[in-house]
This record gives C-alpha cells, structure tokens and sequence, in this order.
C-alpha cells in the first residue's frame, strides 16, 4: 500500500511509509482544525463539529444519516450486528474480506453471528449464483437465517479493486429479493469512486449501511462514518454506547474529518498515478512482478519471483536502509 | 439415506423408509431393556445403566470418558465450545460438514466461536495444505485464534463417504504441531469403521474428542456419546448442564444403547450391502444417475438426469404412491 | 425435598430418599407404556406420542401448543431466549429463583441476555414496586432493553412456597403495561395447583410462556414441556434444535409423560400431606427446628439449631446409617 | 455533579453547566498540545505520545502497563471480558455500580458474563460478608464460575463516596483468597485520591486492573486509560481491536490527556470546594434538601421535598432560564 497524507522529515534523511495507507498522519489544516474546533458532548449529542461531520458524509453517500465510530472495525462490527440483531442470524462475506480476514471474528465471538463465505474472484466481486446459492432462505430448523450480505470496495485483499455500481445493484436487488440487507465496507470507497469516476453516492445507492474510512488517504488521525437510515443509525448509535465506541468532546476529531472532505478526496487521483508509476518501476526490476491488471487505485501488491536473489524480508530490510518502508504480506513473513 | 432398523408394518401396506437412517425406530429387544433398565439421577451421576453405556462406548472409542447428549447436534457443540472455551476463538471446518450446514451455526450464534472453512473434496477430505493455510497462529491481534480442527466420519454430504485412519492421523498431526485439538463428527463412525474394516478407536486416535450416533443406523430412539479425555468430559459434563441437556433418569435410554452396540453395530454391512444393490438398481434406470464410486456406506444420492421426464419431486411424490419413502435434496426442494 | 415415586427395595433394607423430588423413579405403568409407545422423528414433527402429550399439557395449561425439551434449564433457557431474540435484551428475575441460582448463568453465557435481579419476597413473590422500578424501558442508550419477567412456582429456594393467581395476574398487567413478556418456570406447577386448589391453567392464565416439568413429584424419567402460544413454540423447536435439544424417537419419554398426567398429578396431596407430617415430627426434635409456616407443597427446610449436638453434615450421615437420604443445603455443605 | 473544565462565554451571558463532569470541555493548553502532538500508527504501537501517556497513566497507578480506550464503558468492559475470558464466567458487582446501572448490559450482552449484584451500602462499600456469600467457588455444575470482584471508586450513584484503601485491601484479600481477579472501575479516581489526601496507587493497589477516566473532572475531550499488568494489558489490547477501539494517529487524543495529568489533577480539590460550598446553599434553600455527609466529591444530589412548590423538573427549567444547566435523575425525571 502506498498513500502519504503527509511527508515525514527526520532529520536529513526523509522516510518514505509504503506500508500501509493507514500509517498517514494529519495535515496542517488538521491539525490547525482540531485546534479550534467548536466543541461539546457527542453522548448528548449535541457536538456542533461532529453533527457536522456525520451530516456530510451521510449526504457524500446519499444516506439519511451518519454516527463516528473509532475505526472501521467497528464501523463493520455495528453494521452486521444490527442488521443481524435477531439471535440466530447469518451474514455472507467474500472470503478475502477484511471482515473475514482482518477482523478477529467479532461478529461471531462478541456478536454471535454466524458468517458463511463465498470465494471472492480476482476482481474482487462474489459470483452471484454463489451468493444465492448461500443464501439460507428456508423455514428449516437445521439452518442460522441469513440476513446480510456484505460487500468491500474497494477490495483491499484483491489488489484495492474497485467495485462497479452495477455489480453492486445487482448484489442489492438479489439481497432486496429475498429480504436481506447489505452493507459495504468502504474503508477506500473514495479510492473507487476516484478510479472509476463514479460518485460516492452511486456506488453505494443499493446499500443499507456503509462504513466510510478518514483515516487512510484522507489522513485524518481517527475513524469512521457509519451510514444508513435514521433508524438503523438509531440502533447503530445505541450499540456504539455499548462497544464502548461513544465518546465525549468528540468534535476534536470530527474537525479534522472536515479538512479531510473538503481537502483530501480531490487528491486521491495522485495517490493512484504514484501506485501506479511506483508498480510500473517496480515490475521493470528482475525478481519483482507486479500483476499490473489490478493495481487500480492505491495499492500495490509485488511479487517476488523464484528468481529474486533475495527473500520478501530481505528485500523490505534493504529498502528500509533507504528510508523506503514496505511490509511484507502472507505466509512469507 | 437407507438404513432401517425396524420395518412398520402399516395395515395391508409395508412402507420402505429411504428418508434418512434418523427415522430408524428402535427394535423389540431395545423396547424391552428400556422397559426393565435400572436406573438412578444421572444429574447426580449415579445412574448405573447410563455409566456403564458411557463406560463402553469410550472403551470402544479408545478414550477415557464418556458423556450421553440428547442429540449428534449438542455432542458437536459441547466440543466445540469446550475446546474453544476462551472468547475469540476460532474452529476449522469442512464447508460441507455437518456442523456448518445442519447445526443452524449454534458454534456462534450460542458460542460466539468463529468458523473458517475449508472445502471439502469429494472423497470428504480437505486438502491437508489449505487446511494448514488456514490456521491463524500468528500473534496478530486482526486474527481470531484457531483452537480446533473438527473432521466427519463418514462424511454425510459427500455421500458419506470413510475417512481412512492414515488421513486423520495427518490431520493430527498437524492439529498438534500448531497446538490445536481435533474433534471428530462421528455420527456414523460405525459406518465407517464397517466399510473400511477399520476398528472405530484406530479411526479415532488421533482425536481429542468423538461424538458417536446410536440413533442413526444403530436405531436407538435417542442419543449421542461424547468422548474424550477424562478432563474434557467434566467440562463437558459442565456445558451440557447449561444447555439443558442433562436428564434425570436416563438410564432407560441408556438401555436402548447397550442392546445397539451388542446387537446392531455388527449388521450395518447389511444396510452397506443393501444401499449399494439399491444404487445399481436405480443407476439403471434411464433419469437417474448414481455416482457408484461415492456409494461406500448407507447413503445413496441419486441424480435426476437432464433426460428425465419427472421432477425431483414427482419422483418422490410417485414413490411415495408404492409405499417408499425418500427425501429431496439441495436446491431442487 | 421428598417426593418419592418408587420405592426401592434394596435387599432387606428400604431406602427412603429425601434428598430431592428430582431422584423420583418411574413408576411400572410409565415403564410399559414406554415399551409399547408408539414412536416416529420427532424432529421431522410426526411422533405421535409426542404431540400427543405436547397437546395435553398445552391445554391442561390453557396455552395454544407445547414443546417437549430434555430438562427444565434448557425449558427455561429456550423461553428466556425467545422473549429475549433482539441482543440488548434484559430479563428480570427474582434474586432466589432457580433461573439465577441453578441454571449455570446460561441466559447469559449462551444466550448474551442481561439478568436483573429483585429481592425475592419470603412468600416468594417480588414486590411489586421493586419490580416496577427494575423495569428499563426509557429510550436511553445507557440502559439494555427489559423485554420480560419471569415468576416461579412453586419458589422453591424459599420452600415451595405457592405463588396466587391473583398475584400472577398483577405480575402480568404490570408486564403488559410495559410491553414485557411474562415466563413462569412451572417446574412445580402442580404442586401449587394442588395445594391452592387452583386449576393450573388459572395459575399461568398470565403467562405468555411456562415451563412444566413432568419429572420432580411426576415421577417421570425425563422431561419438560414448555408451552406457549403457536408463534413462541415455533421459535423455541428452532432454538432447540439449535441447543441439541431435539430428539428422534422421543415419543418413548412421552409415553412416561402421559402416564403422569393421567396417574401422577392426582396423588401430589399425599406427597403434600407426607411433607407435613415429616416437618411436624422433625421440628419437635431438639436441634431441629422447621419453619411450619412455609411448608405448603413437597419441600422441607430443617434448620440445624445452635443447640444441636451434631452439625448438618452429621445429621445426614447419621440418617444414612437408617437408610434415609437427605441433603444438606446452603453454606454449611 | 459539578465540576467544570472550561468555563464557555456565550455572548453576554454565562453558561454555567452542573449537568455531569462529562460535559467539561478541554483546555486552551491542551488545544495548543493536541495540535502539536507527534503522532504514529497506534495500531502498530509506534504512536510515541499515547505512548507516553499510558507509561504516566501506569505509573501513577503502580502497574505494569496501560492502554488508551475510547471511553470508560469501554475500559470496564474490556476489564470484566479479559479476567472472564473463559466461557460460564460470573462477575461480582455492586447493584448500583456504573457497570450494572449505566453501561447497556454490554458485559452480557456481548461479553456472555452473568452478573451478580449485590447491594451498595450508602457509603458506596459491598458488605464483605454478602460479598464472600456471593462467590460461587464450589465445583456444582448448577453454578458459573466467579471469576471477578468489581469496585467503583468514587461510587458516583451514591453520591461520589470515597472507597478507601483499607476497605480495598479487605476486598482484595478476599478475592486472592478465592483465586479471584479484582477490578476498579476507577473513573473519579483522581476525586478519591484527592478527598482522601491518599495516592492513586494505594488506592488501587489490591486491584489487578483499573480504569482511569481524563474526559470528566480532568477535562480531556475524550479517553480512559485501562491499567493492569503486562499480560493482562497484552489481553486488553487484542480485545480493545475486536470491539474497534483501536485508534490509528491517536496522540492527538493523548497529548491532551498528558496535560490534564500536569494540570488538572491537582485542581480537583477546587471542584470539591465548590461542589460543598453549592450543596451548604442549596441545602438552604425551602423545598431542597442535601445529605451533606455524603458530599464527599464533585457530586451534589439535591432531593426536593414535599414542601417544594415546584417539580425537580420545573426547577431545572428554572434555572435554565438564569444560565445554569442541571439534570434531574431518578423516576422522576
């Protein structure tokens, strides 16, 4: 992964942070906004900055309204577990999604749900007859009831692939079909909405909830803005007090997820040219391969051939003598 | 599915039962002993007819204790929340395991235990190095932590299909080199242990736990045994109490057991026998296929051909007319 | 506790057993009625015993169905659970009843709901006030959401003391009032039917749920059966099968439980009767002291008084040598 | 309560807010560090001002180690979920503790641990001998397992008492006699250190971990930090990703959090000052009464009394009217 909110100098050497985009920190503005920011008891509901904040994004994303959760974790966790607030309910998940991946299982060890994973293809997307086919409809007392789907755009574990509008709408009418919600993890939908030019809004119209990231290209220090209706924000802001997730003179950090909006979305584009050069060069150098069909927006997979004089780890400790960080991924660490 | 254990005799008509061997009813001297067993308050563990069924099956097992549970459903709950007792754990599990399509996810919906599956092969295998990739032993606190490896014998949806001694071990093996127990769905282990004319404690020796069917093709009217080591089954003992799966005196359905492992185990290569001339005969058929190479034990899973003039349904619903019994299966239903 | 419903001849010394009304053995007729039962799956819903026996206590209780389950923990549990399906749930209970001291905490370890406890009277019953004041039902996201009550009779922690129909009825409008639901754990409905002289149906005519078990004064081996309206019952077979609860040829165990509806509700005035006399010939012992005034149905409480030579556990002991069984209760075990 | 972090000038008149100390708002000086603050990706453990903070927050308290939370519910719940991580756990509360009261049952709900309340007395203690009759240690398959003791100090439902050292002591021997872990949900803890005139970490010394709130007297926008030793902190930590409390650039937060230890600290016995003064004059007032003797703290709750022409809630809305905010709590409201 490769998105810098910020250049860090230290000294007369300057660290370049590929790791990950959530290693970005806070621009000036930011820091300047928190500063300043008007604030006030979010438990009461009543921090001016932050009501601010979740009003923008829920209008970014064509949802009636929005609740700051601390990290996209919970943002997802809340998601599925209020859509899921019936005992005995099912949630289908691609099988590289971060929820499944990255998440610790919450859903199931804090919520009690029962997930059931479908492949996820290289682009990305589930094959639809799949996810029908896992689709738990009946009145049988062997099976959990599904009630969820979930996509992620864009997919992170695929190569941040985006995921169309289109395909979306068709995972929403079959959800609609059969009485089921679906939520998107868009931890990088504004990575997508910028790869494809498509609006925020668009790609996400056929979904109930979804969680919106502001802490990696959009380099805000702290969270996330869960989306959906009033009622499910009802519910969502409930369960948050219960998850320990509300907080207080929150505006703090609301302040900086404005800056964010107003400054950050725009320059995503450059985040993908840089990814994009960085894996052109990348891929030119022997032992290396990019697949370079996937790199569409800010990350960047390498490959390290069999004939690479170097193992993964070594490679990511000589960068690291350049001020060139990166992270090595998979089975191989 | 096959098996009988008693035929009805209704009026004028025999009705042949092909459903499922769950509908199996118990035999005339099973009725007897029931009727005459000595019994005491099994809460209390002082119920001799159910110490001593205990007492056999483990023996037969090869494992130090057993535990009777009203069904296959709470035997494979109870181990897995036993050895998943710590909150954030994680099972794996073959995709068509019993567990994961018949159980209604009670692992997590009751348990909050987080399941990852592995696809089963046909011959109800997972392939040993997917099995390995997935276990999450990493110190990585996105990662739930895997605790157990559950295996099927025979495997019900892969046509129920022996899992052969030298594979379990395998899996043992590698359940022990990461530190995790294995348990063993054995609701027709005896099956298995028939076909493969293995002893059930060699096809269990690597296993931490094993539930163990009476009701299946063994005909019991009720009951599951539970075994493991003697630590194992006092938290067993424990969970089954919170379920609501102790009973007072259950010693009369402890008797039932008893005559099934004198009288009934040795018969089930009748049923074998029986469900394979049945397979040849409907293989022959024009409409339907059977794929003979998957036919080892009770079960028989006919295809309705492309060619064929009747529905799954109408098949069913014409047999029916002769007084044979059978069931749909998959989406067709 | 001390009801017995046969007794053991054990060689030339008569073993008389005050420990608990749950050792009760099953009486001859129950024994051949389960050899001669008339038996079908019970998970596919067509024993015919079975629903027989569901069918009579349903309507001896005035409720719409019923549902067999192995114990009256997994009764209540399934009851609690369904009340309670929206996580985020509370239940209130009294501090003593069986629910908070006995079933392992199992609302909570499996089922994630909130218990809430009020004093429970001397009489058994809660105050109405407290009850009231426990009640959570403001739109406030610091509180769970209170969805039921549950009341127990015969309260056997304070001696088997009866709970009125009028009460229950004011326990039921106070539930209504607030949109909760009201379980009765009638495990020892029949007592208090018996000793009031109230029909039981009278007694849970507020109840949406109550569990009645057929295994205590009843004498019958096994069982509980909770009954309810047609929509609750649905859901609990769907948690039983979750739990492990559902059986097979079960209709075995409900043979024992018509047996006990027909022969055993009858004589529970003898064991009521039996109780009184032992209680009166206990406390004119010196060291012994009962408290007369809440010896109503089948459970006696013998203090060991300070003037006593022997401690409780040497009284037991000492009974043992006679052949009478008792159990000491409370911290002095 | 009463205490005020920052006094807001509201155009011409003054806004005086008595409400709860959870509406402080943060500093000029904390502003200006948060805006300075050095920050890194926490997640990864590299953010050297939240760093910084949970070694001070540790070290004050006489423990190993520490770890930022979103907020107190949070802290107390990752607190109870770690010392109860296996399945079937109980924890001991007091019935008006914040825990019970205040925090949406989260312990149950998604944690699966069965509470057990027993009463505060007016001082805020727990008798120690219901205490010890509480702790369900013997191995009876009818009972959780306590696993747990929790405090509050100060008891902010009864009035904000100060627990002191010795009483703490006498519970954490009675916990370590029973191989329990102690808790203390330590959200005022600066309030009792400074009333009593005795160290943080005496206060805390029996306990196995502490939550110690900087968002209410101390006036930080937001955060808890959890304290404990090193593997309990390692435990809290992998929990605290599962519920979505780990935070990315987060210093932001702790450098306000590190002022409010140089700074606030040691101005709470200003707010107590006041807190008494304010109760002596309402005291004063017809129709208000204080219980004076427990007026130990920044909490003043004033009863109103029959004589009183008004309702609590037409008075609130009084003095509204003149700039000064209250809240009514209790049934009343």
């Amino acid at each position: 992964m490769g998105s810098l909110g910020e250049d860090v100098s230290n000294g007369v050497r300057r660290i370049v942070d590929f790791r990950s985009d959530t290693v970005t920190k806070p621009t000036a503005a930011m820091r300047a906004a928190m500063a300043n920011a008007e604030v006030d008891d979010d438990i009461l509901g009543v921090d001016p900055t932050m009501s601010e904040l979740q009003k923008q994004v829920a209008k970014i994303m064509g949802k009636e309204a929005g609740l700051f959760v601390p990290s996209g974790t919970m943002g997802n966790l809340i998601a599925v577990l209020v859509h899921c607030e019936v005992r005995g309910s099912e949630v289908i998940l691609g099988d590289e999604s971060h929820i499944t991946a990255y998440e610790q299982g919450g859903i199931s060890t804090l919520g009690g749900v029962h997930p059931r994973t479908v492949p996820n293809n290289a682009d990305g997307t589930m094959d639809l007859k799949k996810l029908e086919a896992a689709i738990r409809y009946e009145l049988d007392d062997h099976f959990p009831v599904t009630r969820l789907i979930c996509l992620e755009n864009t997919q992170a574990r695929c190569g941040g692939r985006c995921i169309s509008a289109e395909y979306t709408d068709q995972v929403g009418e079959l959800a609609k079909s059969y009485g089921l919600q679906l939520h998107i993890d868009g931890a990088r939908i504004f990575n997508a909405s910028t790869a494809l030019g498509v609006a925020p809004e668009r790609l996400v119209r056929a979904a109930d909830s979804v969680s919106v990231c502001l802490s990696k290209g959009l380099a805000t220090p702290v969270g996330t803005v869960l989306v959906g209706s009033n009622e499910f924000i009802t519910k969502a802001r409930r369960l948050r007090k219960a998850l320990g997730g509300g907080m207080r003179q929150v505006g703090i950090l609301a302040a900086a997820g404005l800056v964010a909006l107003r400054d950050m979305v725009g320059r995503l584009k450059e985040d993908h040219a840089n990814a994009r050069l960085m894996a052109e060069g990348l891929n030119a150098v022997k032992g290396l391969h990019v697949d370079m069909t996937i790199v569409e927006t800010n990350i960047v997979y390498v490959d390290v051939t069999a004939d690479s004089a170097l193992t993964p780890k070594e490679i990511v400790e000589a960068w690291k003598e350049y001020g060139v960080l990166a992270m090595t991924w998979g089975r191989t660490k």
